[in-house]
C-alpha cells in the first residue's frame, strides 16, 4: 500500500532481462503474463539467492525446536527457507494464495507494501522451501521446489491444464536454478539459470534441456524407497535388471539433485514405490507435481504407480501423497512394465 | 628467497588459531610440528577455500581440452584446483615433494618465495584436486582428497606410519573439511571445519567423529561400481542382503561426499568391489590412503578386496589402484565375509 511498485527492491528488471527474454522463447511477451515474468519468477529466484546464502553460512544446523504440521523436524534453514519466500509473494500481487510444506494450508496472501493490482494474471504458489533435510547435515546438494499455478486454487483443478510453471532451487557447489513453463498451445520449456555470487546476477547456463538428445552413453537410475523392495518383488526385480544391464547408480536421496542429475545427463529414471509397510512421503502438491512438470518440459513422463500421469490426476487436499516413476519415457515405460507385473 | 615468511599472506594464524589449538588436543604443541600446523594446514584449507570459490562461479563447465595422464577428461576446474594446491605447497618450505591425480609423478617443490626452512620438518603431498568430475555439471556436491606424509617420499613406506594427516575437501551448500591427524603414540583425531564466506575464516563445527556413538537408529550403504556387480555374484548377494534388512541407500557416485555421509550419520559401509571387466579405477596415493586414514580416525575400517587394512600395504608407484571397503567396523567384517565367500 505504502509504495506503488510491484516487484521486489532486489529484483531490478535489468539484472533478470536474459531470463524474462528467454521466458518470452514461449511466453507471449504482450502484457497477459507481465507479473509472472517480471515479478513473480523474478521474485522466487531472488528467494533462492537468499536461501543459499542463508545455508552457506548455516554451519551450525540444528532443529529449531518446532515441527511442521506433517511432523518432520524443522531446521533452522528450513524457517528461514520458509520466511523468504513467503516475504517474496507478498510483494507479488498477483499471487492470491499460497501454501507450503512446512504451512500446508492454502491461505490468501496479503500484500501490505504493494499497491492493488491492476493485472488480471491470478496465480497460487505451491512450494516445499527446502526439500533433502536429511542431507543437510553432511553437505550434500538441497533444493527448493516450486509449482506456480494459473488460478486462484491448486485443489481439484487440472494440475497438467493449471500447473504452468515450476522451479527447482539447486544448491550445491554452485547455486542454480531449473525452470519449467508450459502454456496450452505453446512449446515447453525447461532451462537452467545460475547465480553469479559476485555481481549477485542469474545467467542462463543451459538454454533446453531434452532428454535422449543426443542419445547418452550411459544409462542412470535412482531408486528411491529402496527399503520398500523388502516386501515389494517387482521392485526387487527391477533393480537385478538394472544390475544386470550395468546400469549406473546415482541416488543422493534428494529428489532435486536426483531429478537434475537426469536432466543434465539427459538420461535417467527416479523410482520411488511405496507398500503398506513403506508408506508414501512424498506429496503431490509441493513435490510430485511441480517434479512432473519439469521431466515432460524435458520431454521426459512422470507417472503414478498406476501408471497414470502424475499430472492427470487432480490434487484434492494439501497432503495427499504418491509413489512416482519418471525420467525417459522409454524408461519409464520399462520400469512400469515390471513394477505392474 | 624475496620474502622471509613461510606462510603464504593469506593464511594469517590468527583467522586459523581454533583449528591449530584443536589439532593441539592430539600433536604436540612443542615446535616439532610448527609447519605442519601453522603453515601447511592453513594453506591447503586455503586452497579450498579457492577452489570452493572458483566451482562457485564455474557457470560454463567445460573440457580445457587436454588430458592428464591418466586420460580422464580434465575440466577448467581441475586446472585450478590443481594449480591453487600448487602454488600452496610452494609456499611451505617443510613440502619436500608432491604428486597428484593430475601430475602423477612424485616430484621435489620449489619454494621460489620462501627462505630456506630450519625446520627439521620433511613432507611429501599426494592429492587429488577435484574428485567427482562426473558430478560438477549436475551441481552435486563433489571433493578435494589430500594426504599429507612425514617422509620425502610416499612410495615405499608404510602408509600406517607415514601418512600423518588427511584433508577431504567438501564443496557443497556449505564449504567444509574433515581433517584427520594420527601419530605413532598419539589418539587419533577426525574433525569437521567450516568456512565462512563472509568473514573468510574457518571454524571447527564437528570437534570429533566417531562412529556408532551413540549407536545409530538407520543403517546406511553406499555401493559404488555397482555394475561389477552383474558379474560377481557375492557383490549381488551382498545388495540383495542390504535391500531385505532394509539398509537405506545413499550413493552420489563421489567418494568424498559418500564417505564423509557416514562420518556424519556415524554409520555407513562405501564398497568398491572390482572384476576383470569392471577394473579398479580408484588410486592408493591420491584416494584410498587419504580416506582410509579418515575413516581409521573415526573409530572405522577400510581395506581391500582381500581385507587386507589398505594402509598395512606399501605404495610401490603413483598409479596403484584396487578396490576398497570401508566404514564402522561391523559392517566392514559382515561385508567381507560375504564378498570373500
Amino acid at each position: 500500500m505504502g509504495s506503488s511498485t510491484t516487484t521486489p527492491p532486489n529484483t531490478s528488471s535489468s539484472s533478470f532481462t536474459p531470463i524474462i527474454n528467454h521466458l518470452h522463447t514461449t511466453i507471449p511477451s504482450d502484457n497477459s503474463r507481465h507479473e509472472l515474468t517480471h515479478s513473480l519468477i523474478p521474485s522466487l529466484l531472488q528467494s533462492i539467492a537468499e536461501i543459499s546464502s542463508a545455508l552457506r553460512d548455516a554451519h551450525h544446523i540444528k532443529a529449531a525446536g518446532t515441527a511442521n504440521s506433517f511432523g518432520d523436524d524443522q531446521l533452522n534453514v528450513d524457517i528461514t527457507a520458509e520466511t523468504s519466500i513467503r516475504l517474496a509473494l507478498s510483494r507479488c500481487p498477483s499471487v492470491a494464495t499460497a501454501s507450503s510444506e512446512e504451512d500446508p494450508i492454502q491461505r490468501p496472501v496479503s500484500h501490505p507494501d504493494c499497491s492493488s493490482s491492476s493485472s488480471s494474471e491470478v496465480y497460487t504458489v505451491a512450494f516445499d522451501p527446502l526439500d533433502g533435510s536429511s542431507i543437510i547435515a553432511p553437505n550434500w546438494t538441497v533444493g527448493t521446489i516450486i509449482g506456480i499455478w494459473d488460478s486462484p486454487s491448486a485443489l481439484s483443478c487440472s494440475p497438467a491444464e493449471k500447473q504452468i510453471a515450476s522451479i527447482l532451487g539447486v544448491y550445491g557447489p554452485r547455486t542454480t536454478a531449473i525452470i519449467a513453463v508450459r502454456f496450452p498451445f505453446s512449446s515447453p520449456l525447461c532451462f537452467e539459470v545460475s547465480l553469479d555470487t559476485n555481481s549477485h546476477t542469474w545467467a542462463v547456463t543451459w538454454p533446453s534441456f531434452e532428454y535422449n538428445s543426443p542419445p547418452p552413453k550411459t544409462r542412470y537410475f535412482s531408486p528411491a524407497n529402496l527399503r520398500s523392495a523388502s516386501s515389494l518383488p517387482q521392485y526387487s526385480s527391477l533393480i537385478s535388471q538394472y544390475i544386470s544391464e550395468e546400469y549406473t547408480l546415482r541416488y543422493s536421496g534428494g529428489m532435486v539433485p536426483d531429478v537434475v542429475h537426469s536432466l543434465v545427463k539427459r538420461h535417467g529414471i527416479y523410482l520411488s514405490p511405496v507398500t503398506d509397510t513403506h508408506k508414501a512421503k512424498l506429496r503431490r502438491l509441493y513435490e510430485l507435481c511441480p517434479i512432473a512438470l519439469v521431466v515432460e518440459c524435458a520431454g521426459g513422463k512422470a507417472v503414478d504407480l498406476d501408471g497414470n500421469d502424475i499430472l492427470a490426476t487432480e490434487v484434492l487436499n494439501e497432503d495427499e501423497r504418491g509413489g512416482i516413476v519418471c525420467g525417459t519415457r522409454e524408461e519409464v515405460g520399462k520400469a512400469m512394465k515390471v513394477l505392474l507385473g
